[in-house]
C-alpha cells in the first residue's frame, strides 16, 4: 500500500464514500481520454496461454522494440514495473546521500527516496513566476547533491520547462557529479515535445537519466509498464543488480509491443489533447473564482479564491477531480484536473457551474 | 535482467539455440501440469476495460480474498509482484547484515541479500544426509545473524523439513533477534502440506515471515503474483515504505482473485502430483546411472554418473530439464525435472533413454 495520496484511486474513493465506481468519470488520473486501442486488448487476449510460462526474463523482444521506439540502444535501457519501478529502483541503485526535488512536483520521487532513508532539498517553485523552474535552481546544485529530480511537464502544474534550462543544470550537475533525472512521462502530450526532450543530449551528458511511463499515453495504467534511459553503463548495471528477475508481467508486455506499433494514435492523441486541453483551459478561465495555470499538457492545474471542498462538492456529481493538497508547496486550495473527451470536460464545467457559483 | 539463471527461461534458450519454442515440454519450471484454469483466463479477458484504470492502490479485495484464503488477518499480508518482489522488500525493508542461507538452495534469496549489499553465511547440505535441514543449522544461528532462509520443501532438492524442526529453529532464532523466513511456495502440492505449514506458529513466533508464490499451485508464472504473510507489524510496516505503488498489475489481480476461488483445482492437483511424482520417480530409478532423490513435492532433483551434458542432449530432442550447475553446493551432475503430465513423462523417460544409454 503507498503512503502517498495518488489521483485515480477510485476503488478507495469508491469504498470510503459509498459510490458506485461504474458511474464515475475520472479527473484525477491523467490518462489518454482517447481510451486504449482495442488491438491491445486483442494482443493480450490473444498471449492468455502464455501465462502458464514465465515472461522472458530478458525481456529481449519488448526492449528491441522499445529501443526501435525511442530510437536509442538496446543497452541504454532498463524496463520497469511501471515508471513508479523505475525511480525506486533508480534511487535504490545510487543510494543518494542528498536528493534536489523541486515542489510541487510528482510525489513518487519523495517516496523512493525516503524509503532508501536518504535526505531531500526542496526546491521551491513560485507562483508569482507561474510554477517555473528557473536557472537560479543551479545554485542550489552543489557536491553533497547527488541527484535531481525534474518531472517536464511538471506534475502538477503542467508546466514545461524549456530545454535550454535543462541543459545548464545537466552541465552544473555534471560538475559536480550529480545524477539528472528528467521525468517525460507526459511529454508526448505535448505538441512538438520532442523538441523538449532531453533524449538526444544522453550521449553528451552520461549523467542524465530519462524516465518514461508507457501507462498515460496509452492509457494502459492497469498493465504497469515504464522505463529509464541512461548512456551510464554504471548506473543501469546498478539498477539491474537492484531490480526483481520478472518484473514485468507477460500480458504488460504483449500489450506494450501492441501499443508502440501505432504512431498514428500517438499523432491522434496529440491533436486531440491540444485541442481539448485549450477548450477547458479557456471554459475554466471563465469562473471567477478560478485561477487557472497556463498548462502544456493533457492535465490542468487550478487554484479555487473560495473555501469550499471542491472535491467533495464534484464528488456529489460522480466527478473525481485530484487536490493538490498534499503536494509540496500547495495547499486546499489548489486542484488538478486531466483533459478528457468533450462530453466529459463539458460535464466538469457544469458540476463546477453548479458547485461554485 | 537477472543475474542468475533460472528454469523456465525458453525465450533465451529458444534464441541461443535456435529452437522453436512451441515445440519445447518445460520440464526446467515448476509449474502445475494440469495448467490454468479457465476461468482464470475468462477473468482476465472480462477485466479487460479496467486497464484503463489504475489499480487499487490498496488492493483491498485481494488482500481479503487471499486473507480469506489462507485464514489469516488482512493486516498480516502483504502483496508482491511475485515472491521474487516479496524476497527482495523484505530483504530492503530489513537490510540484514547478514543472513544465514542454506546451499543449495532457491538462488533469489541470494541474489537479494547480495542486491542490498548483505553478508551470508551459507549453511552446507549434504548429499549423505540426503540434503536435510538438521537440528544442528541452530549452531550457527546467533546475535550477528538477522535472517535466516528455509525453503520448504527445497528447491531443487525436493526435500521436506519437519516442522518439529522449523519450531526449534524458530524458538532459537527468537532468542537471537532473527527472523526465520519460511519460503511455503511449493507446500501447497504436497499431501497433508498443512501439516508442515507453519502458518499457524505466527501468533507464537513473530520472527516468522512466510512466503507464497501463487503461480506456481495457479500455474499462472506470466502473472507475477505472491505474497508474505507475518503478525509482526514492524516487519510488514518496514516492507509497505520500500514497495512500489501498484505493484500488482490490475490482470494479475482479477486473474488471482478467480484462481483461489477453485479449492477443487487445488485438491486435483495434489492427487494428480502425488500420482505422477511417484510414477516418474520409479522410472528414473530403473536408470543405473541416475541417483534420484526421494522428492516430496512436484519437482525431482538427480545425479548422473556420467560425464554427459544431459540438458543439451535432451534439448535436442525439445525437452528442457534445468541443470544445477549454479546452486551452491551442487555441480555439473545435478539436474532438476518437474513432475508433468503421464504422457510428457514418458517422452521424458523415452528421451533419458536415448541420452543415457
Amino acid at each position: 500500500m503507498s503512503k502517498v495520496v495518488h489521483g485515480g484511486n477510485l476503488d478507495e474513493l469508491s469504498r470510503i464514500y459509498k459510490l458506485n465506481k461504474e458511474n464515475l468519470i475520472d479527473f484525477s488520473a491523467n490518462i489518454n481520454p482517447l481510451g486504449v486501442n482495442i488491438k491491445v486488448k486483442e494482443a493480450i487476449i490473444n498471449a492468455l496461454d502464455e501465462i502458464e510460462r514465465y515472461p522472458d526474463i530478458t525481456y529481449y523482444n519488448l526492449k528491441l522494440a522499445i529501443s526501435e521506439f525511442e530510437k536509442i540502444n538496446y543497452n541504454n535501457l532498463i524496463l520497469g514495473n511501471g515508471a513508479a519501478e523505475i525511480i525506486f529502483n533508480l534511487v535504490r541503485a545510487i543510494n543518494p546521500k542528498k536528493v534536489l526535488i523541486p515542489g510541487p512536483t510528482f510525489g513518487e520521487y519523495e517516496e523512493a527516496v525516503l524509503s532508501v532513508g536518504s535526505n531531500i532539498e526542496y526546491y521551491y517553485l513560485k507562483e508569482n513566476n507561474n510554477w517555473m523552474i528557473d536557472e537560479d535552481i543551479i545554485n542550489h546544485i552543489n557536491e553533497d547533491i547527488d541527484m535531481i529530480f525534474i518531472c517536464n511537464p511538471n506534475n502538477p502544474t503542467g508546466i514545461l520547462t524549456d530545454k535550454e534550462v535543462i541543459i545548464n543544470i545537466a552541465k552544473k550537475a555534471l560538475s559536480t557529479n550529480t545524477i539528472l533525472v528528467i521525468d517525460e512521462s507526459f511529454l508526448d502530450f505535448v505538441r512538438d515535445g520532442e523538441s523538449y526532450s532531453v533524449i538526444n543530449l544522453l550521449k553528451e551528458y552520461n549523467n542524465i537519466f530519462i524516465i518514461k511511463s508507457m501507462t498515460k499515453l496509452f492509457a494502459i495504467p492497469g498493465i504497469r509498464i515504464g522505463y529509464g534511459m541512461c548512456e551510464n553503463k554504471e548506473i543501469i548495471n546498478k539498477m539491474e543488480l537492484v531490480s526483481v528477475p520478472w518484473n514485468i508481467n507477460i500480458l504488460a508486455e504483449k500489450a506494450t509491443l501492441e501499443a508502440i506499433k501505432d504512431k498514428e494514435y500517438i499523432n491522434r492523441t496529440i491533436s486531440y489533447i491540444q485541442k481539448e486541453k485549450n477548450y477547458l483551459y479557456k471554459e475554466l478561465n471563465k469562473f471567477n473564482d478560478i485561477k487557472v495555470f497556463n498548462p502544456s499538457v493533457n492535465f490542468i492545474m487550478f487554484k479555487i479564491i473560495n473555501n469550499i471542498d471542491l472535491k467533495l462538492e464534484l464528488m456529489k456529481e460522480n466527478i473525481i477531480i485530484r487536490s493538490c493538497n498534499n503536494y509540496i508547496g500547495l495547499n486546499d486550495s489548489y486542484y488538478r484536473v486531466a483533459v478528457r473527451t468533450r462530453e466529459e470536460n463539458d460535464k466538469l464545467i457544469m458540476a463546477l457551474k453548479n458547485a461554485i457559483n
